[in-house]
């Protein structure tokens, strides 16, 4: 039994939590928050502790999941823990990664502790992905879409304009984009070519009509010229009010395509992945507990440092002995 | 560069000296067959020599490429080859794999020489596929599906039968099976359910009318009660003459799906890998060489032993430092 951490208890810290509870294969020592710990309930009846005191629990936990947000808290919580924690996280911001990396691994070989980043879906499966496809096809043109589900980014960049109540934004593959690349013809196509953004916004309360109007010129020329986040993609803007915004708009569905082509000695060769889910944070949850009790596992056995899903062989994630799992899945 | 060596020049071996003499990563040093060398002409110039005369190349080869077939002849060349060279093969006969892996070991062990082995796209990709899903999903039903495009198993098979001159069977993956198994709704069905079978038959010539319709229900009748092959499968057995068959029956396209689904918490997610090549042989020799580049340079590092897709991580396939890897992929 591994003996587990949750390190935040939003959508993420809850779905781990579910999953640890229903697994044999974890013990969950505790959930630790930020937020008074006598305030946050456990429909799991699990033990929530206040994140300060979390350094008291390092000889009874093996790994800590680390499920607080990648925007502002994750890097500075990881590396204050990864001196007497081993850790698995989600980490999400693509550019920051490798400068993640470098800071963590110093302090990883310092304390000898175990740390695995980036794993989710993206980065983490389709990570794995775009770099096996790479290797194996060395010449070949990869494209990743996303979507149809909501990018927790962008929602909340919308939510951050003045007068906006709240805001979900979708991102939407473009069919036809997916359907060139499933073909081989989608080389040089950006990010901006190949999605479109949805986004549903519910207003502040307004005067009057002529007042509301004006507002949603303004949110709306916000949102479709935001640079990073919108601007060059085709965006639609969606003012909903509050009821049909948490009734229709409430959905964790998620997914996504890898595509991968190339000629190999001029015969084509395509790889495509691609992955639906009624739960991002479920999914995501998944993921990261198979890596969280494989790296507690492997740092028994002595392994310290920072790893991605690219360092991981597929066989540390599988309990058995080696002929078993050829005999299974060779 | 990689200093490789080809056994077998068959489609294969041919794809992988393709491959291999128009990329910057490998040196080929020679071809070894068992035929006799003079009368194989290579059209790139490479060098043949007589599969005999291999251990005079020891030294200069650093991994050997083994592209014999599995029914006959692979292990037994495979474990001859083990005291001196390092290998990779894509071996396919999944029953025999985990013998085939436990007496390579031995010789591994030993000889301190690197072997990977059932490296194509299944065993191989698909293998690795239904590992990793399998990992993340751990409740996950998976389902693999094959075609369409020419098994070459089952195309012999029916060219042992007495009065078959030449015989190519299709295996194809049937459309219903396929989409509920993408809907998750594909538990327990069996290969047999999943696929269908289309063979072309070439008769051998016939006295008369008479003669020919009884050899074609002889023939249709083994094919369909063939136990292991089609025995149990929806089978069509189609008759056609000679100019027809070398037209329209060439084709070394091939492709396949791995699916899994499984609920997490209720959470329905699917994962769905597909594959499509023009050529079978040169994808491969594709992952082949990959795999090849990986084991010469991990055996002068001092690694041996035998290894399987799932025992590789990612990023030994991948030249460049750790940091460009995550900025890249990840």
């Amino acid at each position: 039994m591994v003996r587990l951490g949750i390190v935040g208890y939003g959508n993420l810290g809850k779905a781990c939590e579910e999953i640890a509870v229903s697994s044999k294969d974890f013990e969950l020592t505790g959930i630790f928050t930020r937020r008074n710990p006598q305030n946050v309930i456990s429909k799991y009846g699990s033990k929530v502790y206040s994140f300060d005191d979390i350094f008291d629990f390092k000889d009874g936990i093996d790994v800590l999941a680390l499920c607080v947000g990648s925007q502002c808290d994750l890097v500075d919580i990881s590396l204050c823990l990864s001196n007497a924690f081993n850790t698995v996280d989600s980490f999400d911001t693509h550019l920051k990664m490798t400068d993640y990396y470098q800071k963590l691994h110093s302090n990883a070989v310092k304390s000898q502790t175990l740390h695995y980043i980036g794993i989710g879906w993206d980065p983490g499966i389709f990570s794995l992905m775009r770099a096996y496809f790479s290797a194996i096809l060395p010449s070949c043109d990869i494209n990743t879409f996303w979507g149809r589900g909501v990018s927790q980014g962008h929602s909340e960049a919308i939510r951050k304009i003045d007068g906006v109540i709240d805001a979900k934004e979708y991102t939407v593959p473009i069919e036809q984009a997916l359907q060139s690349a499933r073909e081989g013809n989608c080389k040089g196509l950006k990010d901006a070519d190949r999605h479109t953004r949805e986004c549903y916004v519910v207003l502040k309360e307004c005067e009057n009509q002529c007042e509301k109007q004006l507002l949603m010129k303004q949110i709306q020329n916000k949102i479709v010229n935001m640079p990073d986040y919108f601007l060059g993609y085709q965006t639609e803007v969606h003012f909903v009010d509050k009821n049909t915004f948490y009734k229709e708009h409430n959905t964790l569905a998620h997914g996504g395509e890898v595509i991968a082509s190339a000629d190999v000695c001029d015969n084509n060769c395509t790889f495509d992945f691609s992955l639906r889910t009624k739960s991002n944070p479920h999914l995501t949850a998944s993921v990261l507990l198979s890596y969280a009790k494989c790296n507690a596992i492997r740092a028994k056995s002595g392994d310290f440092g920072v790893k991605t899903v690219l360092d991981i062989p597929i066989s540390h994630l599988l309990a058995g002995e080696c002929v078993d799992k050829i005999s299974r899945f060779i």
